[in-house]
């Protein structure tokens, strides 16, 4: 048995905001699904901000660049400098760049992380199509050649899985010395209809992974990576910044391994009863997966924040 | 520390030969690698079956179904009926048959799976290619059509292995009731040629599993449901049965939870480096995966048995 997250309610809601100064929010299932906002989650955002609340977009999401990001989120009423925006695509490119890496990397995903990686001049090869279109496999084989300088697989959100892409990244980590890394092990996206479920970037690392016969180094939430690229450029207080997420598995742990505050909000892949069971459960991982507070939906805050603030 | 498997001597040889009726022996990295022999692999199986070993092919490759299996056998040289060849393809669709399924199977990999679900008079789709061709997933989401019919997915060797074909098999999965079956977990196939690594069935396996969030149930080795398919037609003393193998992890650990003999051959997936570090752990796993014998490759066995009596 644990506690279930507080519910912020008109009573605790001034200690709460007075606790924190910073905020990193995840993106898809807080502030937005795809292109469509949820709610009113931007006057949110930007009604702290105007109470001084320094505020970081945090996302796993390898599929945009930082710059695709600063335009989605000014699009979508968002106030967002190219600074505030941490992406597990850019986070992979800081990462081989505090390694030394001199090689090129062999891409699984799309154009984010190719972009971030060309940001820190670093060359990558994949990154597009690659189709079984029948025939023998050794016939396959005999017409893949790999290319001589990759010494990193690097492995995102890739709607092009193929089997020919998992031979080329596994035959490249049979390379001594070659670098694994993954964007994120997200299993599913917080989006479904009509009974379809959307796979996430988990699918193709642990894919990979089991051909390599090896783990991915992962740098998505719940690493810590991401609040080590960021603590490393602003000098944050762990225990007065607050993360935001969804998905407790990524975010919430990623808050707790960081020593943050965390609230959940169930506009994405955590329900009500999920929360339930990992209290009511023995299991301290599960334990772990409960935040701080909890929130139907962020522009929940509005009925306590006044968002004539937004216009300071 | 445990021993290492016994190597097959002329001193050994009688009281071995002597110690088993029924071979069950593994096929890719045994008997053939692709479509090319190992060594006089058929002759060694010829002389036991001719000295009155009752031999069966187990195989966890589930592209082919029992009737491409007799045809290779015998364009290879070996002597085996429908009935000595068990595929997880076949067990698959038994399995199905014991569990009185009377719905449609969603089937992601070759057309094994879908004759030897045919043979049994069970309904299914998929095994067929369906390729991501860019454009927004909520657009392809609105695109795609679940079969109402399904209540099953199995999941085999699939060269593709697609975004969208991830994305159905998940979304069948979350229906109450669905089965879940895979063939078999196989990392990779025992081939390697200039640096490429070959995926196995595992990869399939391991990347629905990641978006479904639930296992599938393993219908080949090292499962032991090949081994009562094999029991409820044959009466087989285990004891008195011996598995031959070229991967540790299945077909040695298939023989031993079934309670057989094991030999494992180093003509495919396992070494003689993996034995020794197998040997030289403390991990009970680890010995777990130790053959009770062991040859470089099967017509080893040749030096001692008398190839004359395939003759007979």
């Amino acid at each position: 048995m644990a506690p279930l997250p507080a519910l912020i309610t008109r009573e605790n809601f001034k200690s709460f905001l007075e606790s924190f100064d910073t905020v990193l929010t995840d993106c898809d299932g807080v502030l937005w699904h795809e292109d469509r906002l949820i709610g009113q989650a931007h006057v949110t955002l930007n009604t702290l901000q105007a109470l001084g609340k320094k505020v970081f977009f945090v996302t796993n999401n390898s599929t945009k660049s930082r710059d695709d990001y600063v335009e989605k989120c000014g699009r979508l009423g968002f106030k967002a400098t190219k600074e505030d925006i941490l992406s597990s695509a850019y986070v992979l490119a800081q990462y081989l760049k505090q390694q030394g890496f001199q090689k090129k990397v062999y891409v699984m995903g799309m154009g984010g992380i190719v972009k971030e990686l060309q940001a820190e001049g670093i060359q990558s090869t994949g990154g597009e199509p690659e189709v079984y279109d029948g025939g023998s496999l050794s016939t396959l084989m005999d017409k893949m050649k790999l290319d001589p300088d990759v010494g990193a697989v690097a492995c995102g959100f890739d709607p092009y899985l193929s089997y020919l892409k998992v031979m080329r990244a596994a035959s490249y980590l049979e390379r001594p010395g070659c670098l694994f890394l993954a964007t994120n092990t997200d299993e599913r996206f917080p989006v479904a209809s009509k009974g379809l479920v959307y796979p996430g970037t988990g699918c193709v690392v642990r894919c990979v992974e089991t051909v390599a016969e090896r783990p991915a180094t992962v740098m998505g939430k719940p690493s810590t990576k991401m609040f080590s690229v960021i603590q490393e450029k602003n000098s944050l207080d762990p225990k007065r910044t607050l993360m935001i997420g969804d998905r407790c598995n990524t975010d919430i742990l990623f808050g707790k391994n960081c020593g943050l505050q965390t609230l959940v909000v169930l506009s994405g892949v955590t329900t009500q009863a999920d929360l339930e069971k990992w209290a009511a459960s023995d299991d301290p991982e599960q334990h772990a997966l409960l935040a701080d507070y909890c929130l139907t939906q962020l522009d929940d805050l509005l009925a306590f924040l006044d968002p004539k603030q937004e216009q300071c």
